[in-house]
């Protein structure tokens, strides 16, 4: 793009983890520009986002304020693009009224996810929004857009992990087997608030929601296929690895399976295939997804590593965002996003 | 001892992180019998301790139970011994219940620890209970029971950590010079409860309570003098490592401060001399104190290192009752074949 | 037992950590007694345990002496029991000499695991010891003893944790399927010596080994059944946690599966069958193995923690060792006042 | 700057943790760019710096090649400046062949940070260079340049927190008091190569060098007094926290000191007057140093936060090279210098 004209953007939810990662990428990005930030909670006073975030002292003066809704129209007229990054309920609320009032949504929730309406209700606990059936769901690297679509989904931190490794690998797969997905991820992904599971001293590796979380659904939609999913808690802040387990179709090999890869990812900055199984510490403070494979006998192995709060959010609604408005996607990702939790 | 009979004893909030050290030393102890373990809260429902603990599982089939008053007429009649491992203003309001009842009460919270009512108040937030100027300070290697007194203070982790290494030396520190005690502790030292600072995302060794820490005044009144005190969080679950500086009278080398340590713990096998500054390692899981020093000039540097849910809290609350009861001070403490790397 | 005379022991490669917790535990042993622990290395040089590990100060003043062979008739004359926690090729040599000494030799390597002599030369890279085909190989709950075995193979971690959980299950998997081992270990596993990829900030969650590692074979072995296995690094110090994979057989549900692996442990302490996932930390520290399962349709899924370098290694040689004397299998393990949280 | 050439430049020890950051800030920096990236040891082979570092891969395709001397005379043409991130010695050897083929050195090792030869001696085990006495000790906001300056001495880790907090207050303490400086590093501050004591298993919160370190003449010159200095080795990977504890002369409060250091840092973006603790996660991965203080009666205590591997080695250095050559002293610095260990 030769010369851009600014894109002022929102964020809700900026208190939290991965709305204060989008906060700072936008505050940082050459296009986009960050003139609202909302806390998650209506209850917090205003303050500069430094206060709860001093690494931001002296590099992103924003204010970090409650949102109310009569500041809708204020809103409206100000900016163009809004950020949801807030629990699942209160996006699918909000969501509908910024889009009546004109603005573009992306939304890091699970609101507008499924597409069937009783997996939603299953997974999430209350009725799929009306809106959610035509939503596109925002894989970054599987999505184009019209640039007329009023809401996007951005992807899950697990099922982005997931789908970038086994999408371009579905066809490859032995027809009726299901893959296995065994991922840990990072505290950061249970949120900023306190909880006794996710509190210091009762952090330790450990499964959950074993074949009950709702990234499982997500997952199954994004590939097209059931899958046998299993979280895991890691003792550690940032990041997510998946190993993935797949049965591979007769015929299918190691090359087969490079060719596959390298041929969906060769325009595709922020995805990396690499010859070593990656380390979560290559990606964490990245925008990338990490992707190694192993072919064993007719069993696939995949090792795929993102950073929850970036790749696996709000790099990717960036990154989706960079690709609404014509720019190129890895633009004001890197080099060097530098993570700020 | 040749042939003790069993003591039965109690234990309140046994459903936090000392409590629940000491109800498994209690259950594994050749005298001491845990009859009672009491959960913080009333509002916990009973169960199994293993059930919060899962460590415990076969191990310990102890009930943790919510502590109900009425159930005192009881408890004096089944047992002769209480730890009270409660928030301290809890503890101030139970101790004299259960001494009135004719329990001898161990209390590690802060409740009855400081001589000084207004110092008390300005350290807690309540007044100082009535007792507690009768109330031996139970610094167990400094401590001695004529057996008849009905409430001992346990001492606090970093006061004790503190105390052990500044007691025996302070003779030979320069008459109006102030110690300085640097001590980072870890998490645990913050109880069980959920909290944003203590969330695992949020911890990263920093400063805290500088100058203002309410252990600051029981470390002078251990002491006998004033103390610069500045606690740390530190990213680890259990320990406190001190390091603490002062200022040596005339005339005063090594080998006076080598003879002055070994003088007074030379029959004190909980607390360990070591030539090499210690790890938190070395002591975690353990009852010992270890100190190293060096002198530099007149400046003496001491190194201290203790597990603050053992020796800082459980383990010597423990140790305190074995010396009240005629036993040697480290029954049930030693060897312990538990982890060792 | 009623009275039982103490049996001799000695530890080889206790510099080593599994070899020092083996020499922690027999030396609070009630039958046996560590009589010698040598060093991993010929070159290090006599000194006490509590050098190296000075946790052990003041609690074991066992001396840490390098092996020379001219010590073998000594040994063998004061000793009836050996432990190797050696390297594979050290255990491989030095274990036909101590038998033919006469001793009885528990070997933690995996010199004398594989019964095949080429899976074997491909493991490990060197010539199957000849005295390999007739060693059990001493999964403790599967291993009964005549008394007369001259050398027991102690199995490896990993395949101590997947074992336990598949062995009682073979029978109930759906007949030609492969289960899956996804199991993270923590970075004790490495041992001792200094590496690039054990240094602490290199360390971050990684698979390794993808298909290749030396306990896939030990693992199919172990089960009777082919086996895809996964191993990661983890950012720990101690315990494994494997999520396993596999396809049930038809018919087969949840009470299949529980009335099985209680049918297998009932008499079995060390092996606990818990509802909720374990976090390793639950298991670290402890001699136990904690089995989890979920059967999702005609997928079991189980969770299974152990700590590396006791149930995996330490203590499991030391249960055989039990077995072996007729002891019973927890004596010198549980309980074990070490720490709890 | 209106319109800035491109400043050509050469990182030795571009393989180890210091010199890969720098390496990654000057590929990212818009006026210095990265020619050469030398690897520490003459025996790596040379490979894609992006090998031992796959966070880089995608984002900084620069050779690491081995250095032989016979390369300086290309290295002199095509470059103007040189940063050294190598052993003492090595820079010690080196530097003077640079500055006299008309390079510029900024060294990040300690030999040339000394004034006095025989601290040298006595705190490097070699003779000091003769180059050393006319060397710029560049503490970057107390160092201005005339531009003709062949070599600059890049402060140690330790020495620029202790600097940074002191310098500006040393008239302000007691006048014969000597500051104590309490600091807890991350494990990277050991370099990169394994070593038993850095290893996982191993590191865990620990004194050393107590008061023998060779960064307390560094900084006992720094600041123009004595200073008692213990380091610690935290469980971390990067960051230093320095707690320092100093006499304040007669009259001085809180006020002076707040003046002293807003009146010396309100110019210098790269230093923040902190009204909290810091945390160390606030400063890792960010050229800051946080500086909180808190007066207690005539007690100083302030706490101190930098990244050791950026404000206390390559984002130092750049600054340093920024002022060198006119541009402001955070170039390239921020917003978000994007950490890669």
């Amino acid at each position: 793009m030769s010369k851009q004209e600014t894109i002022q953007c929102a964020v809700f939810g900026a208190s939290g983890y991965s709305g204060v990662e989008l906060a700072w990428l936008l505050h940082n990005h050459p296009v986009f520009s960050l003139t609202y930030a909302f806390s998650s909670s209506a209850r917090e006073k205003a303050e500069p986002i430094s206060v709860l975030y001093p690494q931001l002292a002296g590099r992103c003066e924003q204010l970090l304020q409650p949102w109310h809704s009569d500041l809708l129209p204020q809103l409206a007229q100000q900016v163009r693009v809004v950020f949801l990054a807030l629990p699942h309920e209160a996006s699918a609320e909000l969501a509908p009224q910024l889009i009546a009032a004109g603005l573009v949504v992306f939304d890091l929730s699970g609101a507008f996810r499924l597409g069937d309406p009783k997996t939603h209700l299953s997974a999430y606990g209350f009725q799929q929004p009306k809106l959610a059936k035509k939503v596109p769901y925002g894989l970054a690297e599987f999505t184009q857009f019209s640039g007329d679509e009023p809401l996007i989904a951005v992807p899950g931190c697990y099922p982005t992990a997931a789908g970038l490794a086994l999408r371009p690998l579905m066809p490859l797969l032995a027809p009726h087997s299901t893959p296995i997905v065994n991922a840990v991820s990072g505290v950061s992904g249970a949120g900023r608030k306190a909880a006794l599971n996710t509190s210091f001293c009762e952090v330790s590796l450990q499964a959950y929601g074993v074949a009950t979380h709702r990234h499982q659904p997500e997952m199954a939609q994004s590939i097209g296929r059931d899958v046998v999913f299993v979280p895991h808690l890691g003792n550690f802040k940032r990041g997510i690895l998946a190993t993935i387990y797949a049965e591979l179709a007769e015929g299918v090999n190691e090359h087969t399976i490079a060719d596959a890869l390298e041929a969906t990812y060769a325009n595709h900055p922020l995805v990396r295939l690499v010859a070593t199984p990656p380390k979560l510490q290559q990606v964490v403070g990245t925008p990338y997804c990490d992707i190694y494979f192993k072919v064993h006998g007719s069993q696939l192995i995949l090792s795929v590593a993102i950073d929850n709060l970036l790749k696996g959010a709000a790099a990717q609604a960036l990154q989706l965002a960079n690709q609404y408005y014509g720019l190129t996607s890895a633009t004001g990702l890197q080099p060097s996003p530098g993570a700020v939790v």
